[in-house]
């Protein structure tokens, strides 16, 4: 399977076609933020990519859709109308860039997608209230669609919120931690990222009209997919091409960040282990020579190749609870290449 | 009928008794707060003055609960059993609460119910995350409550922060402009205050299985209700006491806020209007004198008159709205009672 990638060099996941999914779910979002009051419409267009910081439509790098995508193969694959998922696809996609916007606050990251993040165009009070209005918006839009799938969305839906700010919760603590076990790192990745991807695989499900226990597979195959996400934007947030990523060259050792992989090679027991701790508490920004230095001392420890393994055995286990149910056959087709892209974005 | 003040000098409305309802609904909110992730849960519980900074138990002033009371009482103005409203009198103290947190920050208000607010204690990352959490919370309960009401009372809620969020954009762009209109300014109340408290009663019909027809009959009574409560609080907001608003002596004067009055009286056309525009327009702080003066030049232009007026009439408007449905008479008594002491705040 070939990868595409935009302008930006993202990949896009496209190869596979999904253009009806993907123009429904940009209507979809459009129509929902459309909705907003006018300046909130305007900071979410611009942050979605759709117009630039003046208001003027420009085709910029609008993500990957990855997570409602998610959620229309999950609704294929119980064999149901993809287009009865679409608003729990635009909740998910809402959702995630509710939490986007303001992680980037607290993060004080200025840069998302290639272009100056919400918060730094438009300032942080804005900001604030432009993630809290598609907070908002992801549960007016599943609690339209009524019924028990609207009331069960609803719960699930704001069960991964509160998943999500007791990951962010615990991200920002580990910065000024020393030491973080690889279990509390990948407990917090699980918080931060599997449980969005399970909620989008498990909504696309409910409203497709699946079985419980088609929920809880397809919920079960994206949140270790998610996990496997994790473990590989962590390995690009060291390894990666900036031109792909978006952040600086070794973008994640600069910030001293706790990834699955530094946390593996901390806790390695390995002679270099050491090294790599004092980098990580050294007082001054890291040089060049001492980022590379830490990046070798991560792959030394063993944390490059234990992410790698991590990654293609959460894809493994992942596919796994695919075969557990009957499934449409064509879409767990499309959702194992889509999970075998997203991790397939390392070497 | 008396007005009890709690230790704090603050007004609890608590008279009317609705010791049984004020129990559970702080009992609802104890058990909600309680799923929070560890820290979020800690600094939930700071905010609604059960516990002080490091966690230990205090009687601190939780607040009026004057919303989910509204909530309560609405229930049982249909003839239902006020039991079934408590997951939305939670849910709506929890949207209001969240507003609050993210309001301070974005406002940088560092005092709140006599208090230090979240940000100030917590800093501001952290509060943005439990703004966060107590938003999705709201959705959360309301949704467990399952059945049409759920749908229908989370869609409702989801409208109503974006109306929050509507008047709160409003009210920070205010403050840049010379000139706001006072049809603009009511508008923003009307966002920002009486939008929450239209969906507290609808929320209160609803879940105490109303009709129709009664639901918009307690929305239109908790909204002009909502809207008489702003100009009160304008009015406290300048000649309010100290001791019982916990704001500093003409503070919405010193904050330049253009509050109802305030905006009325700048549009009088009065000949005292332009003094209190150069005072407004000033680039020092205003001393005392000064705020006197301007406190002085708002009631010469009528504009404590205007608003004294406008609370008056607006809760006969709430009042009437409830003579147009048949409700249960006690429930009718106590909802204007509340009202009454509510607008009563002021002379």
């Amino acid at each position: 399977m070939t990868v595409l990638t935009d302008r930006h060099g993202t990949e896009k996941y496209s190869a596979d076609g999904h253009h009806a999914e993907r123009e429904a779910i940009d209507a979809g979002l459009r129509e929902a933020a459309a909705r907003l009051p006018g300046p909130a419409a305007q900071i979410a267009a611009y942050h979605f990519g759709w117009t630039d910081r003046d208001g003027r439509p420009v085709d910029a790098n609008s993500g990957k859709a990855l997570r409602p995508l998610l959620t229309l193969l999950a609704a294929k694959a119980v064999a149901g109308d993809w287009r009865q998922a679409v608003p729990a696809a635009v909740a998910v996609e809402m959702i995630h860039n509710f939490s986007l916007i303001h992680d980037d606050i607290i993060d004080r990251d200025g840069v998302r997608r290639h272009r100056p993040t919400a918060w730094k165009v438009y300032g942080v009070n804005d900001a604030i209230l432009v993630g809290d209005a598609l907070h908002a918006l992801a549960f007016e839009v599943v609690a339209e669609a009524g019924g028990e799938k609207a009331t069960l969305g609803t719960g699930l839906l704001a069960q991964t919120v509160r998943a999500l700010i007791e990951g962010q919760l615990a991200d920002t603590r580990f910065e000024d931690r020393e030491r973080v076990d690889l279990a509390e790192c990948e407990a917090m990745s699980e918080a931060k990222t599997a449980s969005l991807m399970g909620c989008a695989t498990a909504l696309g499900a409910l409203f497709g009209g699946g079985s419980r226990e088609q929920v809880d597979a397809l919920q079960g195959f994206g949140f270790r997919l998610g996990l496997a996400f994790q473990h590989v934007d962590d390995l690009l947030g060291i390894w990666g091409d900036p031109a792909v990523t978006g952040k600086a060259v070794y973008s994640d050792l600069r910030n001293r960040k706790k990834s699955l992989p530094v946390t593996a090679a901390l806790g390695s027991g390995h002679r270099d282990a050491d090294e790599l701790a004092r980098l990580y508490r050294a007082e001054t920004q890291l040089d060049e020579t001492a980022l590379r230095r830490a990046a070798d001392l991560v792959e030394a420890c063993g944390g490059r190749i234990a992410s790698q393994q991590a990654a293609a055995a959460l894809t493994e286990a992942a596919a796994n609870r695919l075969a557990a149910e009957p499934f449409h056959d064509e879409a767990v087709a499309e959702l194992t290449a889509l999970a075998a892209s997203t991790v397939g974005r390392v070497r």
